[in-house]
């Protein structure tokens, strides 16, 4: 893996859209040089994507010297490079960087970076790359390996930050469990996984069904899930996902106060309660499995307001809730760990 | 398009694995030579496939001289072409023939083949080719241009084939309606379409949408579902075109007797009223349907049985139903016709 990033972030060094860029600073921060946005230079990123203490954001690739791989830090819908990025990606590619990129829009398959990288005798990392062409077969899955999945309300709520901040906390309680990624920023982040929403439709769910048989030798697995059923354009991804990898258990996802999904403001969103049933359906269809758990993502609100929701959602589901960087992931290692008991129990 | 195809189907000449074969040969009757198939030769492929009357089946290319195009009529699970069959496919390139391929491993891309086709001047056409990176936006659609979508419990049980008797039979009756064709088999029928279960799964609504967006001049579209619900590998596929395509109102297709998916022996696909259920919930999702109609395949059975079995499913869910191929399809064309007023009622 490389060792001294830079993430290009210009003009979007928000939450949101520099989602690959605050989550590989939140779990990789010692590799992290500094964030490129000449439209915040001077900064540091703790105020801007909240992670990162005092990392800096700098305005050029001359102010972080130490670099050697550029990092594209933002996943933009449909994932095309913003036409300005060129440049810097070039400039990068002629100071002998590595480039990783996560966009649909494969960079070394670009005429332009690719000569340029040969020229300069450096990698261009395209992480959604993929060749998976085996379909689902539902066979060979270990019984007593306990598989988790994080599904959602919408895309971008925090399953990916879930699936981690719950597996460390897994592992720290003692337990054998892996972290699944199957987005570009969770496979950046854990150095393996699967691309899957660049994978062929019909193969989507054989993609899945691999991660879970190359790594059940672990005792638990958290599947990161993708995108929601609920959204217009990604509900495939999301279902072949959720039809691959088989979970006994979910965790709920959502976003206070998100009731749209991200680029349909026209569209409502669905109640919890209505979302939690419609995925406990879908995912019955094939294996049984409940929701386990509710993780509330309460970046945007005070401290009261996430603790009143909290328990007004606790009360409506039923069901333990935690914000996982707010409150930490224990009440969801317990339901984990109690799913895990029951599921130990019915193995023959 | 082509004019004189032979249709290789080698060992596999039965309803079920040559498809593409057997539904190239409903529908594009004159423009079929023969079938390959050296373990039937000499044989006719009514009694084999169920349709094209006296059309023969050969053992060589040398038994059809007059063809001018090798199509590929399976398409087998995964899509890969039997080892055995290269021999074939160069014979027929060293003759000058074209090549028509539906499977996912594109022959095009094979680099025997293609040298060999190069060096004969024939084309490599693989059906399933494409290049969809355009996610799905919900803008533009027409209010009066009715959507239909045929739906299943499982693949493989008639839905181009309802699609297309459906189409043809909206159009005799002085219907504007187009048969939008979502696989390899429905593109050889039609000239257009889309291969949407060879698109990356994140652009797979879109790519619906698409179609949707080029064709809504018509009146009535009739959209060829893909795959089921249901089905353990291709669940995927079935819910991004359902998403994608957001039809008004959907049939029904199911064949007597399947209680488990392709593939799959083991697992129980579930009744009919629950498969309703669940696609009318998932559509519903993102656009108000529901099921109008019921395609039975009744296939396998005697007419006495499908007449007993379409008064019970008639009882059960109280929907028209009809073997489109055995009663014709006049009841679905009916519930179209109804829903199509409905609509129209409601535009402003």
């Amino acid at each position: 893996m490389t060792r001294r990033m830079i993430i290009l972030t210009e003009g979007h060094t928000n939450p949101r859209t520099a989602k690959t860029a605050s989550c590989l600073i939140r779990y990789r921060r010692d590799d992290v040089v500094a964030v490129l946005d000449s439209t915040e230079a001077g900064r540091t990123t703790q105020p801007l994507l909240g992670v990162g203490g005092d990392l800096p954001v700098v305005g050029s690739l001359d102010a972080a010297p130490q670099a050697d791989t550029l990092v594209i830090g933002i996943a933009p819908p449909g994932g095309k490079i913003p036409p300005a990025w060129r440049a810097v990606v070039l400039a990068a590619i002629e100071r002998g960087m590595n480039i990783v990129s996560g966009l649909h829009d494969f960079l070394g398959d670009d005429a332009q970076f690719a000569a340029a990288a040969q020229q300069h005798g450096v990698r261009i990392d395209d992480v959604r790359r993929n060749d998976e062409q085996t379909i689902a077969t539902r066979e060979g899955l270990r019984p007593d390996c306990l598989r988790i999945h994080t599904v959602g309300h919408d895309c971008s709520v925090g399953k990916m930050v879930v699936s981690v901040e719950l597996t460390n906390a897994l592992k720290a309680a003692g337990h054998d469990a892996k972290f699944i990624a199957t987005g570009q920023t969770g496979i950046l982040v854990e150095g393996d996984g699967c691309p899957i929403d660049r994978v062929i439709v019909d193969f989507v769910s054989g993609a899945a069904e691999r991660q879970v048989l190359a790594h059940q030798h672990h005792d638990i697995l958290v599947v990161e899930g993708q995108g929601s059923l609920y959204h217009p354009a990604y509900s495939a991804v999301t279902l072949g996902l959720l039809h691959g990898c088989l979970p006994h258990g979910m965790i709920l996802c959502y976003e206070i106060g998100r009731d749209s999904p991200v680029g349909f403001p026209g569209i409502p969103l669905p109640p919890l309660a209505e979302v939690r049933r419609v995925f406990e359906e879908m995912a019955n269809v094939m294996f049984p499995a409940r929701v386990i758990g509710v993780a509330m993502n309460s970046r945007t609100v005070s401290a009261d307001q996430a603790e009143q929701e909290q328990r007004r959602v606790r009360d409506e589901l039923g069901l333990p809730v935690c914000d996982v960087i707010r409150h930490g992931p224990a009440e969801l290692v317990e339901a984990v760990e109690h799913l895990r008991r029951k599921c130990l129990e019915s193995v023959p």
